[in-house]
């Protein structure tokens, strides 16, 4: 596939940007990306997914042969030659603030605004929706795990269960952003800078005729980084085996069974053989619930590996985030939209989010407000990262995200960073959207009543 | 990202590989790929993700970049240049048996049988279980969707939704083998050569000052093959809007609100109008239980978007695949491979699946067999794709892989495609196959007590 084509959008937004500009509709417009609602048992997002969507933002183009796609393309047949001539150049020229990558975002927080001719803006809605969901929906998951596992290590095991590879690379990142020490996954090692994490699989014990063969040819060639899975046949064998050998391997892996009562029996075998330095890495369906209750329950486990309920969350497999109008320019006049279908409001304007903190420095309530309004104390959340379609933000190393998320996270009041729905975080609409808010809804129930 | 990289597996993989070769372990493997259990209310699978999957294995290699990142690793710290040269020169050289995407797939049945130097095999092991998994997930997803829609159309919405645009593009094809007619996904479509659908969205009508005008500048645009969104504001007074202007749109489409009543409100409207002819579309998060309510309770719709129920299926986030190990050469002796951990018993040996069909020509049972067992009347669904690292099986098109999966859901009998988990299709295992898992039982549990 093409990385960077104009053509991995929804086939409508093609079909509105050749509506734009047929209609001579050129004006500038602004689309926000947020959600309405958190997913079940969550309490708040780590906003992510955005240096993917910039590098996106400063490459997409048309190909010809895209072109000539569409123009072959029966819903295009009465379309003329400048629409395609336009595509031919098309460019991102707009602007673009958003939350920095492991910020904490609530519902109804743009975690981007992006302005620019409404055609542009159109046409890059489906990516960037696609995006910015999946690394959210990640690192909030990851996010999760970090608190669950309350300092030790959790690793991203997801690369088998994501979506094809490069969902699986896009996983690996925002799960360092949420607080994943690393990953399995190779490419993503080389690609991010992310430490890469792993040592032998099942098959490897079965591909030798005895388990301590295996284990020892294994040590052979890894003598100082081995960590050995011991449950391909039994745990305890597999253990006593190992002492037995007695060469000490950096680790040893659970990943099935009674992972309690296996690691503390492990964890006592090892240490009465000298081997407390011997760490025991525990892999296998695990998710937040099952990390924070086998440590409640005392077991004895230094790193979790976690595969599918990170890569593909079953309790949140996706993001409702949504991408909506609220300012448009035409013939010159600006005008602010929103949408009022049943139960489903959206504020119009351009807005900031104002991060207010308490005297302890713990994060006290956000305020919604239109991005002219004075701050009043809070941290604004909302950068600059695009100007006439250029980065204006640098590149943030990776380490930098996951500080941010880690810090954000230890200055959220401890009610909130909880596996289960515990509390709501304070959000409220500046009185000047309200307003706002009113004017539009009285404007656009006029003319649907005339 | 480099789409073929060798890279793009867990670390593990490539531990082993390094174990492999530096003990000089250079025989031939053979590794399954198969569930243990449908995922909840599913009654089948239907396999899908070959054709990506051979494209990738007749492509993988290692660039010089990825294996100075490699040799830089802590882990091969101690790893010899041979190794690394091993890796530069590394392609597939296999044999490949796998079921056509399309085919109907049952708990331990292989949907892939790969055999290969033990290096090899070990080494896609990620790349394998992420693509055959993810795609057979969609196209047993959206065979439930067909199935439900009975006869309408099923097309993919679920681009913004997806694990990125990689992800989308495989989902949009997977969607098709199991019986959607289309997707929403242009790239998709131009790839693939997949029917791309979809014309505008909400913020088409927020951003022009009324409705009318909205739908008035698109039809100008589009004349002919206008689907006009009208659930913006007000579903009813929109179909009002519509047809008080007089120009008949292909369609129009409902994204929320009480889409049964909605419907045959709008198609008694529009029949009135005399428009019995201008389709209605239905979208909103829908899943295949809904639609079968829908027409269940009499809505008047004519087709169907579907988006994150297909692309990121709550009820089943992803599929257990598993990839094991089941028969491996050693200094010229085969010798087969099991694995008997606690509840999880794996059948050794190189298997084949037989199909058997009763006098109607409904399937009535399958039988999983050595490859080298008569099929006793049974269809071997198994084929050799491909033979020493090449292609050796045509790649068939999509719209045959569709057809593949549709006729195939027809010779099932009527208790198997039903949306909830309605009874177990007789699957059973062979005499022989029965007697080798407990040779192999007997000979790793000797070792074990020795």
């Amino acid at each position: 596939m093409r990385e960077y084509s104009g053509l991995l959008t929804d086939l409508y937004e093609l079909t509105m940007a050749a509506g734009y500009f047929q209609t001579g509709f050129d004006g500038r417009a602004t689309f926000e990306l947020f959600i309405r609602h958190l997913p079940p048992h969550r309490n708040y997002l780590i906003a992510a997914g955005l240096e993917e969507a910039i590098n996106f933002l400063e490459r997409v183009d048309f190909s010809q042969d895209e072109i000539e796609y569409l123009r072959s393309h029966p819903i295009f047949a009465k379309i003329g030659a400048d629409f395609f001539a336009y595509l031919g150049k098309f460019r991102f020229t707009g602007d673009v603030w958003a939350m920095p990558e492991g910020t904490i975002a609530f519902p109804g927080e743009p975690i981007m605004r992006i302005t620019a001719p409404i055609i542009e803006a159109q046409i890059l809605e489906t990516y960037l929706l696609a995006t910015l969901s999946y690394s959210t929906m990640i690192a909030s998951k990851a996010a999760r795990l970090y608190t669950a596992a309350r300092g030790r290590q959790v690793v991203d095991f997801s690369a088998r269960r994501a979506h094809g590879g490069a969902a699986s690379l896009l996983c690996a990142r925002a799960s360092v952003v949420g607080g994943c020490t690393g990953t399995s996954n190779t490419l993503a090692g080389e690609m991010y800078g992310i430490g890469t994490y792993g040592t032998q699989a099942h098959s490897w014990v079965m591909a030798h005729e005895d388990e301590a063969d295996a284990f020892n040819h294994f040590l052979d060639t890894f003598p100082a980084g081995a960590t050995l899975l011991v449950d391909t046949y039994d745990v305890r064998k597999a253990v006593k085996t190992i002492i037995s050998i007695g060469r000490k391997p950096a680790g040893i892996r659970l990943d099935s069974g009674d992972l309690r009562a296996d690691s503390r029996w492990a964890r006592r075998e090892l240490d009465r053989a000298g081997w407390k330095d011997v760490k025991i890495f525990a892999s296998g369906d695990l998710d937040e619930y099952k990390i924070a209750s086998l440590l409640k329950k005392g077991a004895a486990i230094d790193a979790f590996g976690v595969g599918a309920a990170l890569g593909t969350p079953g309790d949140a497999p996706h993001l409702n985030l949504i991408y909506k109008l609220v300012e448009v320019e035409r013939g010159g006049k600006i005008r602010e939209a929103a949408k009022f279908s049943r139960s489903k409001v959206t504020y119009p304007g351009r807005k900031q989010v104002f991060r207010h903190s308490n005297s302890r420095g713990e994060f006290s309530g956000d305020k919604i407000a239109l991005e002219d309004e004075p701050p009043g104390g809070g941290e604004p959340l909302l950068v600059q990262v695009m100007r006439d379609g250029r980065r204006v933000a640098p590149k943030e190393p990776l380490t930098a995200l996951r500080e941010r998320c880690i810090s954000s996270l230890a200055r959220l009041p401890k009610q909130y960073p909880q596996l289960n729905r515990s509390a709501i975080y304070p959000v409220r609409y500046s009185q000047r959207l309200k307003v706002m808010l009113a004017d539009v809804r009285r404007r656009v129930q006029h003319p649907a009543v005339k």
